[in-house]
């Protein structure tokens, strides 16, 4: 059973230290002159803030107005008109009004804003920061800042690794139950209580209340949407948008009241699958009416959607191609339909041939998305939005940014980022992510050939969430440091990781000096740590095939994936230069162009992934490629051994069941960690015969 | 829908061609004194000689005593003590009494053998075969001859190519209800028909007719006892020696009718897990007793039961080390509990450490089995019988044999083949392991400085089934071949693999000389193409872990399954010499262990089992090892197109389901011979930087 009242439940909202200060009276006496559920959810923030951990009682009072208030300090909430604000943007300022009187006014365009303001209010005071006569103005840097969830409606989740879904947990049951219902028909017809039972929509358990607390963490953050469901839209959540619709219903409703917006990933092929077309064509007259219809009954039950997303063409998803359309006839068509009623379409760029031939070194996946939606810049309609992983691959520990960002002048472009530790240690490995976040929208995009950062080129950003039904919701404790760095990162990306690190341990762990030091070690050291027990210059893809952990170095070696070291007796790595290799460093904007294409100037980080290189090649290090397999696989095993000794130097400092749990994990990341530097070692010793300088054990 | 009329489900027995032959008055009229079951099967399957492909209608007369029969030709079934027939033996002869009376009579000292007799008898007419004046005896070699099943009570089968379990296929939807019922209990309590309906124990479906079909067949070829669940015991299966006996009773009853004994694989902590005691110390006097009650229920529930079988301290399962007892001190105990009602007791010697480092290479799981049993010979009592498997690893395609069968002069020793192929490509490949088996049985051991054959060492076989519930039983149709193989081989290894294949193609399709010709073409060389394609010169196990299909080099290489390659740059090859190995030739009886013990004189097939050797190492064949590999896996690979090629000149002269079926397969193994070809042949071009002297295209 889940203990909601643990720490490790409540995250960075514990609001601990907030309940020993001295701003009760503030929070007791608010002014606000409406009504509305995200104002009614700010004010339960408020209140939560001093009662949630014991039972002290606080005696809210709302005013209309600020006349007749007796008591001397106040909140006071307001819309406001206020240039130096955006949408949902807030200010947060103190004032010493005449006579003794204090009052904290939050004011912003409108109601998220109001809410953002508050929950900043509260970290400001859970970080004992000086209050008095301040004056902060934040505005968000993006409007969109998503979270996807790749949750299914039998309660999986597709690279999860914090338990079941928080969203579909309950038709767990319900769909099995179903399945023997049908196989059973006879008898279970003759039963038609029990086959109701089981055959309402959505089966409405206590862990609604477990989603309220999610919408409340995200909301913490500034997330402002959230894509319920799987980008691989199987035939069960192909139904979400017809008889099955109640249960978007149900968590929408709840998101609505934290600011969030619902959006849903559909299958493109849904006309067919729900067995009313024979095509889902974008250009059939047919399947234009068709979502028009079903876009508006959408809306009619959820007025309040964000609207839709797309996975098409990608790994087996049907998409356009299927009809000899290309992508943008394929988004423009549902981005109509969702027009009206002021929806978004989030078209995913993910595309690319996985089932290639391992044999033909001409094909290069790393290029697929590129060639695939440059040529349509310009055709998207404005309310299409290319949703683009970071790299041209898939969320490897290291990759150089896609090269979609320096080009698609026109287009809408968000960028995706992976929460979940897919493929950097599956929250069992402590591995913080917001430092290469950071890294790639910092990033020289030079489109068009001026200084245009990756952040300046894109209108949103979303990221694959790592949360699922585990008490600490991330799997990992640790791991929740990168929810709440996405979230502060999608608002502002000039906020430094440094930063956020300070702020999530101060929210999280309070303010002991050792546990701020040394948490903050580990987790700004982790990126860096796994990267080197882990993938050497930018190769990627050594790792165990299907589950994606752990070290197999062949393991999508010979697969149709499109992801090859191809690594011989002599050398390691992939050709991408324009002069021997795929051709892929041509699609960058110069001085990248060059920078990559040629060995003497690529970076060492990502060397492997442009070139095939001799073990013996001398890195700007000064080291040979293969003394740095071996010294880095060495030194990230050590640094993992130096992440526990920090960790347990913590103990009975900081909440005893964080502290076991999280040692347990770091001790099965050590054993991870040799794994991986003894295979990887041991392979390529294996394979290019040269000896580590150092003499040190390779087996 | 399975078609059971249909060729390929009759397998060997449509007994199409007696329908058209002389012998129906024979078969119309019988002689037999007295009456069993079995006789009554004997009886039926007569009858059903010339009924079964059309309605032809069979009088079958059964008369008491030869006198007053009317009828010029007769069939008598009867039992003698003739001294040259053994248990379960039976003699054929053919007599021209006075008159024009002639009768075919077929005696043995037991309704098994009578029942065999008449299997025989229909194999000879089915190949018009000379019947006039024959006299034939034919006695079994061994009395002990098992299939093993791993099958699972939910219907899944363990290394399972064909299809779900015939044996349990009715107990899944059951099993998915009672978890529903189990998890919405208070729902479920109020309808108490509806919860009875999924208790029961055994929902008696129309498939039971199907496992009479499959028992039918087993007994053709004189299988006489059959372990019906799989030999990893899941909590689930303990359950068949207690609440869910009733599904063994239903089961047993079935193979009774054939003269086949039913077996039962046990969990050896059944006391434990059936919830009554804390201990499964088999030496503990609770456990003892708990035993004895458990067995005594048993047989009195199934009076004719085989006996158990036990996989103990291997790969996870429970055993007596647990307890700090040996292997002798586990069986005996359970023995002891059987010997009353005659059962026996079955233990494997599967037993090695399945969590070794890959980093030691003193470890040798070669060696394991004979490390833990030698030093108990003699130790375990007569009605204990130790399975062992054919070679020390794991059914690859090529081992060496099993020094256990050159050791243990005073154990029971049963030989354990698998004709399930989980890794002799898995139904999708043709692989006829008659060849195989029958070089594993003439193969000598030595034992005692004596010429002593592994098929005179043994006092049984036994070997895991390779049928499902697909149509023609085995997913691959030539892979029928193998289970009749068997069969024929358990009887009588002297018998040759190509009279078995005749045999078979003559019983199966008939007697077109072209079917004959091709399909005898592709059997007798798929073990070898096999081999070929897959795995060269011993090494095994370069094959995608887990499932175990489809080549990956590394699959096992860094793995804790004590199976590993050692390829580097220069060489590849497990040492287990007595000098700088791990020591395993040593476990092998004089002149054998100086043959594997040295590279010189250690066949080329199994040199890399039992040698790290030199790429540059010439082989016997004259042929480097490099290129040895190269050539093999590119003739592999032609000669499966071979295959193709002789399958597709029998269109029109074979059924049409099984031709277009098989050829489906056949292009599987095709496509899946050329990933094989070109994943080993690059691989090792890559580590080893040595050219094809042919030149062929490696990747």
């Amino acid at each position: 059973m889940v203990n909601k009242k643990s720490e490790m439940y409540s995250c960075w909202l514990s609001h601990r230290e907030i309940k020993n200060s001295n701003y009760k009276e503030y929070i007791e006496n608010i002014v606000i002159s409406y009504k509305s559920q995200i104002i009614d959810s700010a004010l339960w923030e408020l209140k939560k803030a001093f009662e949630q951990i014991d039972n002290t009682k606080v005696e809210q009072k709302i005013y209309e107005k600020e006349e007749g208030i007796e008591h001397e300090k106040y909140i006071k909430l307001e819309k406001s008109n206020d240039k130096s604000l955006v949408s949902e943007g807030y200010k947060i300022k103190h004032k010493i009004l005449l006579g003794k009187k204090q009052v904290i006014i939050i004011s912003a365009k409108d109601d998220n804003g109001i809410l953002y303001g508050v929950f900043a209010l509260l970290r400001l005071l859970e970080q004992n920061k000086q209050i008095d006569g301040i004056e902060i103005i934040d505005n968000p840097k993006k409007n969109i800042r998503l979270v996807n969830h790749w949750d299914n409606i039998d309660g999986t989740v597709e690279r999860g690794f914090a338990g079941s879904s928080i969203l579909f947990e309950s038709c767990r049951n319900k769909d099995i139950m179903k399945e023997v219902m049908d196989a059973i028909g006879g008898i279970a017809a003759t039963n038609n209580a029990l086959r109701k039972a089981f055959n309402d929509d959505y089966n409405v358990a206590s862990d609604l209340d477990r989603i309220n607390d999610y919408a409340r963490m995200l909301s913490s953050v500034g997330i402002n949407g959230v894509i319920i469901n799987n980008t691989n839209v199987h035939a069960a959540e192909t139904y979400l948008i017809d008889n099955k619709i109640n249960i978007l219903k149900t968590i929408s409703k709840i998101f609505d009241k934290w600011g969030i917006k619902t959006y849903l990933s559909i299958n493109f092929a849904a006309p067919i699958t729900l067995g009313d077309l024979q095509t889902s064509d974008p250009l059939d007259e047919n399947v234009i009416q068709w979502w028009k219809r079903k876009t508006e009954h959408v809306y009619s039950v959820i007025p309040n959607l964000g609207g839709f997303m797309v996975k098409a063409d990608s790994e087996g998803r049907p998409g356009p191609f299927t009809y000899g359309r290309n992508h943008a006839e394929g988004a423009n068509m549902l981005a109509s339909a969702l027009s009206p009623y002021g929806g978004i379409l989030i078209w995913r760029c993910f595309v690319y041939n996985c089932r290639q031939d391992w044999r033909d070194h001409t094909i290069d996946r790393a290029k697929a998305a590129y060639d695939c939606f440059t040529p349509l810049d310009g055709q998207f309609l404005d309310n299409v939005y290319l949703q683009i992983k970071n790299g041209p691959m898939d969320f490897q520990v290291k990759e150089p940014i896609s090269p979609l960002f320096g080009a698609l002048d026109n287009t809408n472009k968000l960028m995706e980022f992976q929460i979940t530790q897919e493929y950097t240690g599956q929250q069992k490995h402590v591995c913080f992510l917001i430092p290469w976040w950071k890294e790639i929208l910092s990033a020289q995009t030079y489109a068009n050939d001026t200084d245009s950062l990756v952040a300046e080129r894109i209108t949103g950003i979303a990221a694959i969430v790592n949360v699922g039904n585990d008490e600490n919701w991330t799997g990992h404790f640790l791991a929740q440091a990168n929810l709440y760095g996405y979230g502060r990162l999608a608002w502002n990306s000039d906020i430094t990781s440094e930063q956020i690190v300070e702020e999530w341990i101060n929210l999280t762990f309070g303010e002991n000096s050792l546990v701020i030091k040394n948490v903050q070690e580990i987790l700004m050291n982790s990126w860096k740590t796994y990267e080197k027990y882990t993938s050497p210059l930018g190769i990627g893809w050594m790792v165990a095939p299907g589950h994606h952990y752990g070290p197999d170095v062949d393991g999508y070696e010979f697969s149709p994936w499109g992801t090859y070291h191809r690594a011989d007796c002599k050398g390691i790595g992939i050709d991408r230069t324009l002069e021997t290799g795929t051709g892929y460093s041509g699609q960058y904007n110069e001085p990248l162009k060059s920078l990559y294409n040629n060995l003497e100037t690529c970076p060492d980080e990502l060397l492997l992934f442009f070139h095939h290189a001799s073990y013996k090649h001398v890195l700007k290090s000064g080291k040979s490629v293969i003394q740095h397999i071996y010294d880095t696989h060495f030194e990230g095993y050590e640094e993992v051994k130096e992440f526990i000794s920090k960790w347990e130097e913590l103990e009975g400092k900081i909440d005893i069941y964080i502290y076991e749990q999280t040692l347990e994990r770091l001790k099965i990341q050590l054993d991870s960690a040799e794994n991986w530097k003894d295979q990887i070692n041991t392979y390529f010793h294996r394979m290019s015969g040269i000896e580590d300088e150092k003499k040190r054990r390779i087996y």
